[in-house]
């Protein structure tokens, strides 16, 4: 077997690395960048638009296992959580910048693999890679980004700014990346046990997918756009439904009901969460990592609504004093509680 | 003794911790600020400006010590460090985004430490907390922060193009935070070899204040404008004098000659130097985390530059062909290189 080429870190120094990660990064191929990487700040034109800035920060053991998330996939997806947040304030991603701590137990290959990502979802979503900081790390990987985008003030939506009456849309299938973690964790435990063992997860791609290498929802930006739709409020769909939806209901001081049936759930995570013995829609409130976008609409835009592609309308915003509730299926009503989030 | 407070992390859970952390930000006190911290992104307005960003991460055990680093002080220092970049494009800073990793180990009593030196920092340079990130760490502790000013196009100082004939000009003393690290050093193994110890640091105020609570030059951005002053080229000094001339050398594609005798070091930065056996103009030349401004400006500008306080004129700037040399007071020419560099 051919020996995989390793080209050691220190072999090339910080400004060394810098440049030959971030070579490719010369040219802007966006029209609001005036200079890029190189100088101490990058410098961006928004001139008549208003600027957003979300940042988001990636931990190896926390956010990712290197077991199983193959680095150009983790680049890729460390761009697209960020820029989710971009499409959910209803604005347009322009440009990023990439702060990597690294050990040297990565090589120069390795960090072209993470940066070969990140260059690819760079250009998938038609944004710049302006400027960063890499520095060695003692421990794990730690990926931290800041995206820009811009945005007519008037087209900007919020968390606080549901109503009374607006109809709760989704823009996706729910639940998938988390079962999609749930197999990788699994595997990783049978190989853990017995390393001589074959991993199974050929009939599992899809779900693989929304947890490795998810995509941010550009086209409903567009297509919002196209069809002069502005939601009520927006929010990416990070944490799992119920905590976002929890958070708009919180910020816009209302209530919300949410009919189980309106959730969409793929049939491979609806089969794969019974095999695992989870109940599908608790997965799909509270799995998180699906970066779907959760919306609301006035019902005046309803007609809107139909036109488009891939949404759900799942429910709808009432008075605060009606609480946020789940009707299942079979009839029964449960206030839903944020779920999400266990790291500490 | 009376026992320190100290409140677990997980007993206020992610989104409780953020806004226990970031309640103090809610009211935006710079104009370009439109919505801050609480949406997926944060909301800035920079009409008819141009816009700096750039980021900095700082991780437990390369980039400090918490053996010695006052948590306040590390969350100012994180902050300083981000703006003196955006001073040295002769820009403007408006607002930061701040992600942390911490451990269990950290209180929330610890964090506020951390996040009183951050507004502590915002508010002396006038800038905005709009958003940030805070995740548990596996191991130590991860500070990652973007800021983003403004600019007017044509004021921006970039590193590229100083010019043949220019003067090199530096904004205050060289090598004390160097110095002051290696005072903390010191005391620091003579702790750790014997625990009774009382540490002498004292009589070396300055040197620690250079160190752990360095300030960006907002002051001479300021003085820059009301003197009617652009510098043709301008980077600021953390990598250490030799390393960043050398950058503004290599991107304007010029050389520059460098005299001994014009670098500006303390006498306190001498005395230590010496006690450690240290050449004080290679601790000055080399130290770096100073955050002073190198610049260069144009002759015909030579008397706006006399008004200014605190400038030192150490050099000019020369054709490619004729290197990037040191004339020591000796009277000898020396080869200027970089040796700022050896995290890895």
């Amino acid at each position: 077997m051919e020996q995989e080429k390793r080209t050691e870190i220190a072999s090339l120094g910080e400004f060394g690395l810098i440049s030959h990660l971030t070579g490719g990064a010369g040219k802007a191929s966006d029209a609001t960048t005036v200079l890029g990487i190189g100088d101490d700040a990058a410098i961006v034109d928004h001139g008549g638009y208003q600027t957003v800035v979300t940042t988001d920060m990636l931990l190896e053991g926390i956010h990712f296992d290197l077991m199983y998330t193959p680095l150009k996939h983790l680049g890729y997806k460390a761009v697209v959580v960020n820029l989710s947040d971009v499409y959910a304030m209803n604005a347009r991603p322009r440009q990023i910048t990439v702060s990597l701590g690294i050990s040297s137990r990565f090589s120069v290959e390795a960090l072209e693999e993470i940066y070969a990502g990140i260059y690819s979802a760079c250009s998938f979503y038609g944004v710049d890679l302006v400027g960063g900081d890499t520095c060695s790390s003692r421990q794990g990987l730690v990926i931290s980004i800041t995206a820009i985008g811009t945005v007519e003030p008037d087209k900007v939506t919020r968390r606080s700014t549901a109503k009374v009456g607006d109809l709760i849309c989704i823009t996706g299938d729910l639940g998938a990346a988390y079962l999609g973690l749930q197999l990788l964790e699994r595997e990783k435990q049978l190989f853990l046990d017995n390393p001589t063992i074959q991993p199974e997860l050929n009939e599992h791609d899809y779900l693989l997918k929304r947890q490795l290498k998810p995509e941010a929802r550009k086209d409903m930006i567009e297509l919002f756009e196209k069809h002069g739709l502005v939601p009520t409020s927006m929010i990416d769909i990070s944490d799992g439904l119920a905590s976002d939806l929890l958070h708009i209901c919180k910020q816009s001081g209302v209530g919300a009901y949410l009919e189980e049936g309106g959730v969409p759930i793929h049939p491979d995570a609806q089969m794969t969460a019974i095999n695992f013995k989870l109940d599908p829609i608790t997965c799909a409130l509270s799995g998180g990592e699906d970066y779907e976008l959760l919306f609301t609409v006035d019902p005046k835009d309803i007609e809107k609504v139909r036109f488009l592609p891939d949404i759900y309308i799942a429910g709808e915003i009432v008075p605060k004093e009606d609480g946020i509730m789940l009707h299942t299926k079979g009839g029964n009503r449960h206030a839903i509680t944020a779920q999400g989030w266990t790291h500490f």
